[in-house]
C-alpha cells in the first residue's frame, strides 16, 4: 500500500476526483483520477475494462448513479490515505490525451459583457445585442474533429481575409489571432428528444476548461451569413480533467436575473450559475480573470435550448458557454475585447501586444469553491503558437 | 452461383456499385453492394471482416488504390453474371441502414441560384449576394449526430420564432418546414492539413443524397449572428447508398465559369462539375429537378476551403453542397424558393402547399450519366413529417 498525501492547496482532493485519460511510457492511454499531484489508476482498482478503452465515453454513459457509486468509492479510499502499490503515478510522469471522443461540438454566446463588447466594436452605430440575444442562448455548431488536449501545439491557420477599405480579399496567415476563455459541458448519457432544465445532472457528466481559438481577421470576412466556420475550426484546446458535476455543487450560484423572462422550456425549478473563477496567463503574465459567475444564460439552459427542437445528444457531446467576459477590464476573455479590435496595444512581460504572435503560450486556468475553504481545481489548458513548417 | 439480372435501365449496373450498410432479419447490419435489384453481401464475397463492422468507415479509410481493386474484382463477378449462392438479397428484403458513421457534417451554400433567390426575399433592396460570395464557398458546422438514413420520419421540431411585426418569440411546432435538395461527399482518407484542389480524389470516397431538413422560422429568429443552429439540427436525411467517386468518371463536366478568379488555393489544373440530375416528389408528384451541374462552387473547391486553414478532416466527414437550385423556375432545390418564401402557394396533388405538413412525404431521387446511354442510379432519400407522440 501507498500512501496518499494531498496538497492543502492542491485543488485536487477528495471532493474534486476529476477524471482524464493518461498513458505512461508503460502503459496504453487508460483513465486515472486526479489526487493531488497524483493520478489513479482507475482499471488497477476497479478492474472494470470501461476503464481501459482509451476514452471516457463508456464510463460517462453509464449514468448518474454509476458515477456516484464510483465517486463514492475513490472517497473512501482517498480518505482512508492508502492506495494498493503501483495504482499512482506523479502527474509529472504521464501524459494527458483528449479525455473522451467528442461527438457533436455546440458553442454557445453566453456572456452578456461579451456579446455587448462585441456589438459595440464590429456594430458600432447600433444596439449592441441583437433582439434575439435575451430570448435565446444563441449557439453554433463547431469541428468536433479538431478539438485538441492541452499542450496541442496550434498551428497559425492561413485563410482569406480582407483589408479594412480593400475591395477583394487575399490569402496568407492570419494576423488577427485571439483566444477564447471558456467552460465546455460533456455530455454522458445520450438523450432522444429535448432535456428540460430540470434534468441536465441527468446527462451531463461533467466540464472542461475550453479555449476557442479564434481568427478574427478570416471569421470577419466570411462569417456572414452563415457563422463563424474557419476562423475557427482550425483548433479548439481543452483541459484534459473533467471535473464532475457534482464536485461543482458547493460552487453552485443564483444567476444574473433576466430579462426578459425566458420562455417556459428555459425556465428551471431553482436556477442555477456556477462560481467558476478563470484566469488567463499570456507567457507567463497574468492578463485577465474572466468570472464564470457572471454569465447570463445557465448550463441548464443552453442544453435545454440545443435539445428543444428534438435534436438528439451523444455521448461525448460538447457544448461551451462561449467567451466568458466579465463587467470589467481586467475581466476580458478575448483579446479582441482586451485591445479594443486591436486598437489598444497592452503590455504583456514587457512587450507589445495585440493579437498572438508565434511562440506565445496561452493557459487557461479555472478552479471553484468546494466544501469549507477548499477549491475545486479544473487543471489548465496550454497551447502556444506555431506556424506549419 | 446464382445468375444475376440486371434491368437496362436500373441505374444499377456495373458501372455504378454503389456501397451500403444492410441487414435482413437474419443478418446483422454489413456491407453491401447494390447491384440492379440486389444487394451483394460483400464480407460473403470477399471474407474480409473490414465489410462486417456496421458501417462504411473502416473500408473507406484505405484509400483509393484498394477501393479500385474492391471496385475491378466486383465489375469481373457482376460482368461473368453468377455469384455464389446466398450473397445476394432482394433489395425490397433488405434494411439499410446508416451508410458510415458521420465525424463532421458540414454544409455549403455553393449554387448562386439558390443565394440569389434567398438573397432577394431576405434582403429585398440589396445586393442579393454578400460581398464573399463569390471569394470563397460559404459553409458552416451541421450537426452530425442527427444525420438520419433515407425513411426516418421526420419529427416537425418545435422552437422559437417571431411573428412579423412581433416584439417576442413564441414556442411551438415550426410553420414553415421546408427541405433542402443536396449532394454531399463522404471523405473516406482522413487528411493532416490542407487538401489541395487536384488531390480531391485521394481522399473522397464517394457522394450521397441529402436533405437538410430546414425550419425557415426557427431559422429566421436564431441566425444573426452565429449562423442556422436549431432551425437546422433536428434532422438531415441522407441517401442510403454512396455512389463510389469512380462511378462518376462520365459524370464531369466544366463547371460554370467563376468570376473574379479565386484565389490560387481554390484553382484546380482541370476543374470539374457534375451532371447530377436530382428530382423532388412531394407526396408522390415531382415539384422539382435541380440541376447539380449548375452549381457554382465544384467538389474539389469545397474540400480544399474547409481545410485550408489547416482543420483535419477524418473518415466519414461529410460535406454538402447547400441547396441545389437551377436557373429555372421548376429547378427550385427548396419551397422558400419556390413558393417565394410563402407567398404564392403552389398545388400538390390536389391540395394547396407553402412548406410541409404533418403527413406530406418528399423524395429525392438522383441519377447522373455513366458509360455509352446508361445511368448510374443514386437511388433515393425519403421522409415523411411527423408530429412527437
Amino acid at each position: 500500500m501507498t500512501g496518499l498525501l494531498i496538497p492543502d492547496d492542491s485543488g485536487f482532493g477528495p471532493d474534486n476526483l476529476p477524471f482524464g485519460i493518461f498513458s505512461t511510457p508503460e502503459l496504453t492511454p487508460r483513465a486515472g483520477v486526479r489526487i493531488g499531484d497524483h493520478v489513479l489508476d482507475l482499471r488497477a482498482v476497479f478492474g472494470d475494462p470501461v476503464f481501459a478503452t482509451g476514452s471516457l465515453n463508456a464510463f460517462m454513459s453509464r449514468g448518474p448513479s454509476h458515477w456516484a457509486a464510483v465517486r463514492e468509492r475513490l472517497q473512501e479510499v482517498v480518505r482512508a490515505g492508502e492506495v494498493p502499490d503501483g495504482v499512482l503515478h506523479a502527474v509529472t510522469g504521464v501524459r494527458m490525451h483528449l479525455p473522451f471522443e467528442v461527438a457533436d461540438y455546440v458553442d454557445f454566446y453566453a456572456s452578456e459583457h461579451h456579446a455587448v463588447a462585441l456589438g459595440r466594436l464590429f456594430r458600432p452605430n447600433a444596439e449592441p445585442l441583437l433582439p434575439n440575444w435575451k430570448h435565446l442562448p444563441v449557439g453554433y455548431h463547431g469541428r468536433a474533429g479538431t478539438v485538441v488536449v492541452s499542450g496541442t501545439d496550434i498551428v497559425r491557420p492561413s485563410g482569406q481575409r480582407r483589408a479594412p477599405g480593400a475591395d477583394n480579399p487575399e490569402f496568407g496567415p492570419s494576423t488577427r489571432l485571439d483566444i477564447e476563455a471558456e467552460l465546455g459541458f460533456v455530455v454522458g448519457v445520450p438523450s432522444t428528444g429535448p432535456i428540460r432544465v430540470d434534468d441536465f445532472a441527468e446527462h451531463v457528466f461533467g466540464a472542461v476548461i475550453v479555449n476557442d481559438w479564434s481568427a478574427r481577421d478570416i471569421q470577419a470576412w466570411e462569417y456572414v451569413p452563415l457563422g463563424p466556420f474557419l476562423g475557427k475550426s482550425f483548433a479548439t484546446s481543452i483541459s484534459p480533467w473533467v471535473v464532475p458535476l457534482a464536485a461543482l455543487s458547493h460552487a453552485r450560484i443564483h444567476p444574473p436575473p433576466q430579462d426578459p423572462l425566458p420562455l417556459p422550456y428555459l425556465r428551471g425549478t431553482q436556477p442555477w450559475g456556477l462560481d467558476v473563477d478563470l484566469e488567463v496567463r499570456w507567457n507567463g503574465e497574468r492578463v485577465s480573470r474572466p468570472p464564470y459567475a457572471q454569465m447570463y444564460w445557465t448550463p441548464a439552459q443552453m442544453l435545454a435550448h440545443l435539445t428543444v427542437n428534438g435534436a438528439t445528444a451523444r455521448t461525448g457531446d460538447l457544448f461551451a458557454s462561449g467567451t466568458i467576459s466579465g463587467a470589467g477590464e481586467d475581466q476580458c476573455g478575448s483579446f479582441i475585447e482586451s485591445t479594443g479590435g486591436g486598437a489598444r496595444p497592452i503590455t504583456v512581460r514587457g512587450e507589445t501586444r495585440t493579437f498572438l504572435e508565434d511562440g506565445d503560450e496561452i493557459v487557461i486556468s479555472a478552479d471553484a469553491p468546494g466544501p469549507g475553504n477548499s477549491r475545486i481545481g479544473f487543471g489548465e489548458v496550454r497551447g502556444r503558437i506555431v506556424t506549419r513548417a
